[in-house]
């Protein structure tokens, strides 16, 4: 893979689970196929909308080996190395590349409030979400190939843009991490997007991604605002009874089950599982969005 | 003034200071001269970028006369009414609009972590900054005629827009309070913008929102990047000595005074002032950028 | 009034109002005389525990007036002098001096994030809530004559008492805003306390204050943890109504009227009232702590 | 090891490491054998102070193997289990187990904010740092066996001693993790402390659980005070150089180096090492406290 293939839409893949909370690979790979089938132009396993960060490291090498092995090369297949230092983040580098990953999505450390200088030494591996100037002195020498934002900060995001392009950065990617800013990013001078709706409705974000790209900004709106409107359903878990992240990575799994993709609906222990009524609602944000 | 006055470039004003601290006058009606011949829509007076916070009664008095005297009626004067609770917000919203004020800007109160619904209790004013349900409802009941946002979170300003629009809501004003993506904002479906920038280069957000409005999107992200950079300015000041703030609104009123604007570039106390090669620094800005 | 004087229990006094929230003087006057047959050292109106953010400037001038009057010099009064900024903050001192109060209580400026430099421009005045080694440099210029610190952060609380002794800052007194660790913070060398649960229980409070004083901190103990089961009163709101903040004060006026000590215990809008069943648990704990 | 023993100075252990960031197990049992030697009750090993974050599987591993084995059951010893989800912790307490732990700590998972019910799912393991009810309905049900804690906030820590003791739980230890309020902890009712301080000074930490067990108050503020003047070590690093993650735990290693117990003061990368004249620093405090 070279870095120019960083482009287009890259979905985080979700890690379906089996009723005792193991890698369901069977499903993993109808899922993969239901990526593949969308038009998606990379994946990329063990990221957070993975639940990577509940993965054993067992659990975590079966999935890049499942899936590199299934998509044999058609399109690339990054994995992400979440840890909490350096030391650690170092050890799944290895773990996953050796699994067969085309590249590798770090985090900056997240264990201590850390200073600059600090993440800086972590530069023998790539890396993401740091300061601008950081991030595109990375680039600049090569450690890194591109950047995941998910912050939602257009305004810092557009620096690094500019910053890259400005700066004659070449082979570096910029993406965002955000379902709901596609257009705007794209229309900014993103490379492309990430995002963990992508799993429910990867044919949405593809067109979304193809009407940017020519230019037609006011079907790329309508678009945009319909996957929007189906983002709601990441609010259907009731904030009395779970975290946001439960609620939406239950919701990702239930639209998945719901559209017969992957056999289970599980997310890793501690979640909060959906109940009944907040799955039926989820199903009417499918509706709603013409995906049932 | 009627609602649908609320759109365009709406800068807010910055307040001129003698040396000694009190309101310049003259300077002031020189800098409303300077943002009306750059083709603004409305004027903004007594909001953050004015340092509201730090001017006594008297003085906001003053800026509030003086201003809505020497414009006429040529086009809206909207005031701010800062301060940190709602019974003291209404007192101000008094004064405001007895002084001349054809609109009045209220913030969520801030002096303590508030519940949702002690924030509803305000309505009888005119209000910003909330979830965005909560706007939606003020301006579904005619309570507020517009809403800045100055979060730079592009998906919940678009949850606004598109709320008010789907909603039927009329007569509302969703505008945003960022330097750095007002060509994003309006692509969304902002009706206007309210840039602190504004003050120093006019004519460019001017020009900028026309190039959105003839859905010229490529010549519009030029001249935002062109304003982006000059907004580099707001970081002269060495953070080591002075707070974000006191950098910002001094190197704004350093910019006025260096194109001749305004006599004194002092901000309210206690305040840090630039220092001259500070100063110097936004004189590189400005040139950069074609302004002096 | 002289500095030494700052010692011992010194409630934040509540504001009593009408129905129709303006204040209530009578029960104000019961109120203080409550405090100081409960044997209080001082009083503090016009602090948070009073409401002061949400009382217009001439209700402010009607406490201070009222207080000053009735208590005749028999102890001291402070005043908060609560604002957004120095220059506003420094209208207020002049306000409340001139209503006759013997000594201004000013918080550092909270409306922006504001560096070091800028806070220690308002040395004019006195003032509180700055990292230690501010305050002592403060103390030491003769500029400020105390600190309540009510972060319940007593490991910064003993930095600035151990400073002060050793530094032979003298007049300078160091006062713990905490309820619940008013012993712990008199064994590390405290002045005195500003507790808001004083105006409750003031007798308890003169207690604790006099059991640590005797060295009896078995003693102080118990009636300190009788206090702590106490102030379990301010959160009987519900939390899906209301904001800490309404909760604790609906209660202290809850408390007070059930006591008999004011007529009404209305807070100012827009904070929540507590409902009925909220108050009869407020009774509950007063029935508890002996009080009722 | 039976529960009763969680009492007294139970120092959580650095892990000194080689200049090329292996652990260094002769400097390792050396600072066991001066903590022993201090007279400590316990020892914690892969805390926070222990850089265990920084530690891969296999460093983790080596360290408890080695110290466990070389006190023999002489006093208990703890071992962390800090990872960022409960999947990955369970597998860490199999392994500390099985590596010769007699007791485990483990943190509530810091990777996503979480809801409390999705925290109480880890009740299978012991378990910290959790609001003060469920701390305590964990305890009741015999799932954690003591609670560390470091926050600093007394007023929370308190509500949970008196809980457990008026709640009836037995065997459950109540630890502060502060080195400067150790004092006031145990004046409140706490059953031990857990500084990381205590590396460096095991005997004063000792000698002022003594002061404060026999009733000492006096004493034992004087020590306490003696010990927060030693922590000012933890500030000698430039903080615009390193974090103040970096700048603690440097100092510690350092005071330890110069002490002469360990060989070498690095800590591990990504942290930013000590420059000269910080360590110079650092043997001033040493000296100043008595100890060089």
């Amino acid at each position: 893979m070279t870095f120019t293939s960083l482009t287009g839409v890259i979905p985080p893949v979700c890690t379906p689970l089996t009723p005792d909370r193991e890698v369901d690979v069977p499903s993993l790979l109808r899922l993969v196929d239901h990526l593949v089938a969308g038009g998606v132009h990379g994946l990329f396993v063990l990221g957070s909308s993975s639940e990577a960060a509940y993965l054993t490291d067992g659990q975590r090498r079966i999935v890049v080996e499942s899936v590199t092995a299934h998509v044999g090369g058609q399109l690339p297949v990054l994995a992400g190395a979440i840890d909490m230092t350096t030391p650690r983040v170092l050890d799944h580098v290895a773990s996953v590349t050796a699994a067969g990953a085309d590249g590798v999505v770090v985090t900056a450390p997240f264990y201590a409030r850390t200073h600059p200088a600090e993440m800086m030494c972590i530069r023998d591996s790539v890396h993401t979400k740091l300061p601008a100037d950081v991030v595109l002195e990375l680039a600049a020498d090569g450690v890194v190939a591109g950047l995941k934002d998910s912050s939602g900060d257009l305004a810092a995001f557009r620096r690094v843009v500019t910053g890259a392009r400005d700066g004659g950065v070449s082979g570096f990617s910029v993406l965002t991490g955000s379902e709901l800013i596609v257009d705007s990013a794209l229309a900014a001078g993103a490379d492309g997007a990430v995002p963990g709706l992508g799993n429910v409705d990867p044919h949405g974000y593809v067109r979304l991604h193809g009407l940017c790209r020519s230019g037609d900004w006011d079907g790329a709106r309508a678009e945009q605002e319909r996957l929007c409107a189906l983002f709601g359903l990441v609010t259907v878990g009731d904030p009395a009874r779970m975290g946001p992240g439960s609620s939406a990575l239950g919701a990702f799994k239930a639209a998945l089950h719901l559209r017969g993709v992957i056999d289970c609906p599980v997310t890793a222990e501690p979640q909060v599982p959906l109940e009944q009524d907040e799955v039926a609602r989820v199903g009417k944000y499918l509706a709603a969005a013409g995906l049932l």
